[in-house]
């Protein structure tokens, strides 16, 4: 049941149309009218003959030809009803504004359900429940009612009517582009965001897909479908709902559960998507995308006419890691040439006045910019199309003459250009002319910063053509049998949580690199493991009804000879016995003591929107404290561990601090993706926690194990 | 020589004065003109008779009366001249526009130097050079040329006119209020940042300081004004310059030197200032603090006509540490009765289409909100102002209504309302409503909860009274005679580096808690001294010409018996003849091994605009790679220290981590005392390195001390 139909709807139904002008089925039918939609509109309202011009059927089982699309306004205890009649017109699709479903909770999630189960058994597709609707531009299908949508080639897909509404004044205001699609994705009862982007990915209409979020239902289908198509377009996302307020807020809003920002971040990333920090972002980056060429490397020169602006860009775009190369010698002496002696020549360029008179010598900067090999885009900031009004108004024709060249000089290079400009709010004419050229305009600096980083971020993404890996969970892969029965055995005992030894011995017929360890269940056997094993050993109770073994006294490091054996067993057994009285106590795991080395922790969640996770980062304060963890969605490719690795900003203590051997950091890699493999290859584990893992200058030892079930 | 006269000059001289409509001469001649300044304009222009109807004079010496201020438009080489007439007639203060001094290097500070020394003694004032001119809006003194410049009562300083540019066209787009006086302050070549803000701290036409700073010439005399100016004036900063890249345009800018970015921004903080983080909210922050009461408590509602809106508010003000208290079972009680079941409760606030045929409900809502005992303000986001446009016409006026009802309601409650709008583009008459009772309104959700911490935050600055302590250096303060005996041999043996014995030594002096240690001379003495003192016992080389102890092999730690001593002793100084072969090497150090604890370093370091700054961090990477530190500017008070402590993410740790006994946070707060007062009490000090400081449960060991002299 693909969406073409729905999105290129040439009969539309309006279930009811109204002739009040507040009510949703007054709002569309006018935008369908004075749209000029070149289909057919059947208004549907039982106490109307005719609304503007139009006859109105009084129910769907009227209509006497087929229907592509229906928009229904009324409440949601009449939608089953309608929904029923346009199943028997082979109706393709229906929008469904109402709220009152799965926003509400348990009850109106059923009747969503039976909606959409009703609607897809007869071959329908639904948008919403709880939408402010759809509208195509190109095709003058507005069932949104608002009008004056500004037309572009961006695609929309929104979980909020009011950002949609943001988004469109916006666009008006400040840009010459804006819309081609917008999709209110309300609840996501049938159709979900991966199947809209799937539309748009070739929808020739859309090149670039803008999109907030407040939660997504499906965050691996998502992630699927996001990173095949950021290789053929850009997706710029914002992410709302990360506090514990805000994600109530968002709850109640679409019934979307928000995620951990983090993950999400990591996952997004990951999938090529540009993921920006502020809402007044989403516009201008989407705009950036969908005009500028990429840019072939990782560097510009900033051109301004003031030291302020000059100084402030070259602050952010430090931050931003956009590089600022110094120019190259003949660059210099031409921009010299024309230039005061006061100018300065180094990046960022600042004209000090030398344009004040003629701002041509803009054009002439940028010409010269542009030719310099290092040079690979170009972010003017200042007065540009101002400077008629600024300073004497013969020189706007002169500032126009400037835009043409300048447009022009982009379209040659296949360099990108990029303005700010404090004359934004008085229109000027060479502002609309650099505009048509598909140079964007920002009227703030730091906002203009930002486009000039996602620019860079996306095109180094399509340059680099990074081995993301598959988003593809492959259930049970590499599952072992022994591995199966371990957890088996402990659901069938009714036990959630992994015993150490059944843990470590999970990931020793895994593969990984599992320490020596015994059960002892007596003080002589204890006296006999730790020979076996050698001294110097460390013991550790077992019992699955002790969690925090430290707390419960039931860990004791360092034991050099059989006496210290032998006290610490008693000691561990009487303490955990005081401290949890008729804890099932299995006895004490011994080991050797691991050697020195850098301690981590690798660990696996399964986050709500996109199942296992897996995490990493230094222990200690570093995870808990300073939250220093990267996080990948599973599965983790050698690539992702390793870029996990890098992410954390501790990441340098392995290759040797303070005079410390280097860290094997390739059993790290292993490691981290030996996680990920057992994530993967048993579906009812809920959570890892390798903590720690001390990783040596050889290989690595995983001293503490904990497996949760689902 | 007060700033009095300069800002309320009744005559004033423009040299020289100009028919080019391109020239400052021109441009500031009819700026008076235009503003209808009520003082007397001398023209100076020895080309002219009568520029505009006013006479021309060939030289400031054919002025027949007094001038209160001049401003001279001429270029460097002839502002001396101009001086030396200008204090023959008393003048009180000149504007020099002029570039081509200090921020041109060496030759152009020399003539800066020789302009306001000239000047001084003549008993005039300088602003500038290198500045765009200055404004006093309320007399109608206008030397910069610009018009239309929003009147208000915001004063602002900057060392850019293109951000002043950007600031008036921000207020006269976004507004009601604007700006009282403007001051380019250029080079400061005379006149400092501080002088203007001691000016303006008494001036009644200012209520808020808003500053654009690259570079601040004298820091502590700033400091000192700023922490007197925010006990009755709020001052919002924007820094810029903290990039590489940025600083070097920021000096080429206007020869001041950019600061290290942390070091700055505890120093404001400290001193009450409002920093913001981006150039878009200075404006907005300023008049945000300009027109609203303080608020009693950090805990405000939000209210909103839509989901998205709502999350993405509750979310900014999550992370910017604003409380969102849960509503009295009454106030929900209330809200309930007049919005639609589907409506949020919770805070965020959603009416969810309740006010989308009555926006008179926001009033209601507003009105329900600011009685609850625990909502101290107000944030409204969404469409308010829209309604007239977005639904049915006549909803315009029931806003307007609204919007009467909730400015008196905040003129009543004395509580703050914040408004976010949506529609402020196309100007209603009900945000104009909104402005005229000081509701500032937002058309950036971003900016909107920006403006709500920087009220908070200065609200409980005005709230708490905290003890900021003085920014008064006290040289020389609890200086020992035997401490500076210590510096003063170094400096007679031409060394830069204090001994670690020396140094520690001077910590002694000063009454710090520094543990015993002996030099030892030779293999003999040093047993000796390791007996004395007691095992295990450490060693470490003294040598001023050996930096790296550990790299020389100048240290062996854990030494528990003769033989070890005899060892280490031989080692040490084998080691380190190898490594820097005719290093002066002093003999050994032995101290007792320190006592477990966390490793901390306490520092100072000589900041460029602010002089001594003390600096405190975790041991290890947290310092070097996490850069969790903290700095406050000498003299450091117990309560700052306290704060210094509390500031670094990874102080969690001092309270027991992990099963630790917690740390002795009083003794680390009177050590971090303790470098300040040597800092303050040694004026030849430059720099001082204590570490590692280990702080145990009961107590702390200084195990090594660094200190570099000027």
């Amino acid at each position: 049941m693909s969406l073409e139909r729905i999105f290129n709807a040439e009969s539309i139904a309006i279930i009811e149309a109204s002739r009040d002008e507040t009510q949703p089925g007054y709002q569309a039918l006018v935008a369908l009218q004075e749209g000029k939609f070149e289909g057919r509109i059947y208004p549907v309202n039982p106490k109307e003959k005719n609304i503007f011009g139009l006859q109105c059927y009084s129910s769907v089982m009227e209509i006497p030809n087929s229907i592509d699309l229906a928009l229904i306004t009324t409440p949601a205890e009449t939608v089953k009803g309608h929904i029923e009649d346009l199943g028997q017109k082979g109706t393709a699709g229906v929008v469904i504004l109402a709220g009152g479903f799965g926003e509400l909770g348990e009850e109106g999630r059923k009747l969503e359900e039976e909606v959409v189960t009703l609607a897809n058994g007869k071959g329908m597709r639904v948008i919403g429940p709880n939408t402010q609707g759809m509208i195509n531009v190109n095709k003058d299908i507005n069932l949104v009612g608002l009008t004056n949508i500004p037309e572009g080639n961006i695609a929309l897909l929104t979980q909020s009517g009011n950002i949609a509404l943001n988004l469109f004044t916006e666009a008006n205001l400040k840009s010459q582009t804006g819309f081609n699609c917008y999709v209110g994705v309300g609840n996501e009862g049938d159709i979900k965001f991966h199947e809209y982007l799937d539309y748009f990915t070739t929808d020739p209409g859309s090149s670039v897909i803008l999109m907030y979020v407040e939660g997504l239902r499906e965050g691996r289908h998502f992630l699927k479908q996001a990173s095949k198509t950021t290789k053929s377009k850009p997706i710029v996302l914002y992410k709302s709902g990360r506090s514990a307020k805000g994600s109530k807020t968002a709850g109640s809003h679409t019934g979307a559960l928000a995620g951990i920002s983090e993950v999400s971040q990591s996952a997004f990333k990951r999938a090529g998507i540009i993921e920006v920090e502020h809402p007044g972002e989403m516009f201008p980056v989407a705009e950036t995308l969908a005009l500028l060429p990429t840019l072939k490397d990782n560097s510009i020169a900033i051109l301004s006419d003031g030291g302020g602006h000059a100084t402030i860009a070259a602050d952010y775009l430090a931050d931003l890691g956009i590089r600022l190369p110094e120019l190259e010698p003949e660059t210099r002496a031409r921009l010299a040439a024309i230039l005061p002696p006061n100018a300065s020549l180094a990046n960022p360029i600042d004209v000090a006045g030398g344009t004040d008179r003629n701002p041509a010598i803009f054009a002439d900067c940028a010409e010269i910019l542009l030719d310099d090999k290092n040079i690979h885009g170009l972010l003017l900031v200042g007065l540009f199309g101002g400077y008629g009004i600024r300073f004497a108004q013969k020189l706007s024709f002169i500032e126009e003459d400037a835009a043409h060249r300048m447009g022009k000089l982009m379209e040659n290079t296949e360099k990108p250009i990029l303005l700010h400009s404090l004359y934004d709010y008085a229109k000027p004419h060479s502002l609309e002319l650099m505009r048509y050229y598909n140079i964007p305009v920002y009227d703030s600096l730091e906002i203009a910063c930002k486009c000039v980083e996602s620019l860079s971020i996306y095109s180094s993404y399509r340059r680099d053509n990074k081995q993301e890996g598959s988003f593809q969970l492959e259930w049970k892969q590499n599952a072992n049998l022994k591995g199966q029965r371990i957890i088996d055995n402990a659901l069938a005992e009714g036990r959630k949580i992994l015993l150490e030894t059944e843990a470590k011995d999970l990931f020793r017929l895994q593969g990984a690199p599992v320490p020596e360890n015994y059960l002892a269940t007596s003080e002589d056997e204890a006296v006999r493991l730790a020979e076996k094993i050698g001294y110097n050993a460390a013991m550790k109770v077992v019992s699955a009804d002790i969690l925090h073994k430290t707390d419960a006294g039931g860990v004791v490091l360092g034991l050099r000879n059989e006496q210290a054996v032998r006290e610490a067993y008693n000691s561990i057994i009487n303490n955990c016995t005081d401290c949890q009285p008729g804890a099932d106590i299995k006895g004490c795991l011994i080991s050797k003591m691991a050697d020195k080395g850098i301690e981590t922790v690798i660990g696996m969640k399964t986050d709500d929107q996109f199942g296992p996770t897996v995490m990493f980062g230094l222990g200690g304060i570093m995870v808990s404290v300073m939250k220093d963890v990267a996080f990948q969605v599973v599965p983790v490719s050698q690539y992702w561990a390793e870029a996990m690795i890098n992410e954390i900003k501790s990441a340098v203590i392995f290759d040797g601090f303070r005079g410390r051997p280097p860290s094997d950091k390739k059993a790290l890699v292993k490691m981290i993706q030996k996680v990920s493999e057992v994530a993967q290859a048993y579906p009812s584990i809920q959570e890892i926690d390798l903590n720690p893992v001390i990783v040596h200058n050889k290989g690595l030892t995983i001293v503490d194990a904990r497996i949760i079930l689902k």
